[in-house]
């Protein structure tokens, strides 16, 4: 790859593309270009992009724009078939000048058969073969996670996950669209969740089309941004697109079995649902809590969102009343905590239970709602339940932590990768309505 | 204090009372009673409540339910007039000897003058004296936050926030009940936010009085939980408390000023944001965002939660333009990533730009949408924003942070206690949003 435009300035807020790659660990050949330093990092450096002797697959172009098109004609020249245009300013801007360079831009590609991705765009990211060619050094994570997007926060990331497996930021889009990138997901044996942020698109008809097959395979994740006039607005100085009404969009989405999510958290949540737990064989959730106050919120979120937490099978039932003091009534959710105070050791009735209910076939997945309130509590739970995911493959389970260890204990659910942890029994019950939703579409097919 | 049935079992897990209480430095007079050993660390026992001389304020009980009455009866013989029972197993049981024991301990307190918390809570909690009646060790904080709930998890708190500055669990409430709890906090100068969490309660026409003179002096945030059938059931074995409709609450808390949140995360959110921030004196606010995606997303929630981003002022409208690269059009939210990447240093942009909006009277509250994506920008954005909330004190300044060093971040801001930090755009749009109806509310009286 051929880097046009890396600077010599190099540490912690450079934003040097180079130092990045060098940094991940990524093993390609990489051609700096920078007519006025010899090497960089101790890379060799090349003045220009003809200089460069080898065959070049991508170059990556981050310079100022008006000299983009210049740079565009010379690898094209080289016969470079694929350019990544980092800078910004083309159609993203307010004045005509963008507009005239993105012009020249196109006309360029369009006579070779080079494609272009971007430009204002942070490019593509393979945590696989240790690449990003975004100039904010990312954490890398190899996870089955694809993500379609028009704004390099994807790729910077949020403080709960970090879900570049594959990236594709599009940026304006002005070649490179969500369709060409859903195709390369599509066969992706490393993906098994496709996310997507979209601002807009022009070809949304090959996009339904494309995504309709694809979603019969893996799911397709979308949060669709700008809503409103304004936001249109924002979206055309953003990158460029033209955003559609939000119905048009709901109704596509609905049709193609994309999932749509309705904010970044959703997001977050539905992506690391999807990419760790099995699909629902029932639409009915069983809980067992160690507060009754928050099963009582899990039971309000069922209704919000349109999944069952019913009653049990007669088996799971009579087991559950065995363990429980004569005064409890057991019911779903089971409210575990007056059997802990009178078993020893206090979490046997944890194990018990959650084997029971993930054992039970009436159940199409299982949560637990449990309280952090020692390291070692918060340890067993992981434990615990790691190991009942492990012979349990076929029933999702899902966790909703609290206490002041709740952090912790969600975190390493994640590193883990067999169940899915959640800050609220809310957002729990989402994910796992949401993962009916898929299922259930799934099993149509 | 008198501590009834305390056990002699101490470390992690071991769920003492007296070793938290000893741990947290409580400084009041404990009197475990406990007739099987004459210590428990190093604090002497006692046989029964009669056998203690001094005068005792508070009796916590903790013992299996049917010695409850017996135990309560020698409470008042001893002219103690607050009781917690923590047992569980009364109104909450599905059994009539659990009603019966419920019965005889109300005929006992009638007798009295004393008053009786719960029973099956965990009591009170108060960080100001190094108290807590917990079982569950908790995290005390001087918060000016005052909670009333009917569930033992706002004790043991969450991963991302420790609410409990004073605590106040109901439990079953067959005494003390919510009005009076407010009545506690409407006065007390250490609290500056009130939370409630209901499930239900038998005096809502003095809590709806008493709520609405207390909202003029200072918010109260409510979490209504179970709104259906099946979450009714599952409150009668929770709490016992008759539920009501959930249109009913609505009104009422909505005439009595209350701030209905929806769940969980959004009473959180709020909490912290009406414990630090002032209040809003205009319903706009102005957004500086590092990534223009985010700014799109901040609109579409603005839209959502019924809050303008709008346009500003000519002054700083020109004070924005001047710093912009000709090519940008500058609007509200203001990108400032481009002016960022031709601006030494990188992150000056962030400061005057800010500045500018604080600065601008047609501007109710600020938003910072930022990724930390290294720490050292992280610490920047931290130093930014505390100074410039301490020379603005007079305008709410809130922030959304990305990036990897995101967490971190949002926790300074939480410790320091100036600027409200939050995961994502839409989350901070809906808290200035509530705080702005808040505003509205209070600049009307």
């Amino acid at each position: 790859m051929a880097l046009v435009g890396v600077s010599h300035n190099t540490g912690e807020g450079a934003l040097n593309i180079l130092e990045n790659l060098l940094g991940y660990g990524y093993q390609g050949r990489i051609y700096p270009i920078n007519p006025s330093v010899s090497e960089i990092l101790g890379t060799k450096t090349y003045s220009s992009i003809a200089e460069i002797a080898d065959n070049i697959d991508l170059a990556v172009i981050v310079t100022p724009r008006d000299v983009v098109p210049q740079l565009v004609k010379e690898c094209t020249d080289r016969n470079i078939k694929a350019i990544t245009i980092v800078a910004q300013g083309f159609l993203d801007a307010s004045d005509e000048e963008g507009k005239q360079l993105q012009k020249e831009i196109d006309n360029i590609a369009k006579a070779s058969r080079a494609r272009i991705l971007g430009p204002n765009t942070f490019g593509t990211a393979n945590a696989f073969v240790n690449f990003s060619s975004s100039f904010i050094k990312i954490k890398l994570k190899k996870q089955p996670i694809g993500v379609i997007c028009q704004t390099g926060v994807f790729f910077a990331g949020f403080s709960e996950t970090y879900f570049i497996g594959k990236g594709l930021d599009l940026g304006n889009a002005c070649d490179v669209s969500f369709s060409e990138g859903l195709k390369y997901f599509e066969n992706d044996p490393e993906t098994k969740v496709i996310a997507l942020h979209i601002e807009g698109m022009k070809d949304t008809k090959a996009f339904a089309s494309i995504s309709r097959d694809i979603a019969r395979k893996k799911p397709i994740l979308a949060l669709k941004a700008g809503h409103s006039e304004q936001a249109a607005n924002a979206i055309q100085s953003h990158t460029g697109s033209l955003t559609g009404k939000k119905e048009v969009w709901q109704a596509a989405f609905k049709q193609a079995g994309i999932i749509q999510v309705s904010d970044l958290e959703e997001l977050f949540d539905l992506v690391r649902t999807l990419s760790i737990l099995p699909l629902m064989k029932k639409p009915k959730i069983g809980v067992i809590t160690m507060t009754g106050g928050l099963g009582v919120m899990a039971i309000d979120a069922s209704k919000n969102f349109d999944i069952g937490i019913d009653t049990l099978s007669a088996k799971t039932w009579r087991l559950l009343n065995a363990m429980a003091p004569s005064w409890l009534k057991v019911s779903n959710p089971v409210d575990i905590w007056p059997i802990m105070t009178i078993s020893q050791p206090v979490t046997k009735p944890l194990t018990d239970g959650l084997e029971a209910l993930l054992g039970d076939h009436e159940l199409g997945a299982v949560l637990f709602i449990g309280a952090a309130i020692t390291e070692k509590w918060g340890a067993s739970f992981c434990q615990v339940l790691n190991e009942l995911a492990s012979v349990h493959q076929d029933k999702p389970l899902v966790c909703s932590i609290n206490g002041p260890y709740a952090g912790q204990v969600i975190q390493h659910m994640h590193d883990a990768g067999k169940v899915v942890g959640f800050q609220t029994p809310a957002r729990a019950i989402n994910a796992l309505a949401r993962l009916n939703e898929y299922s259930r579409l799934r099993s149509r097919l």
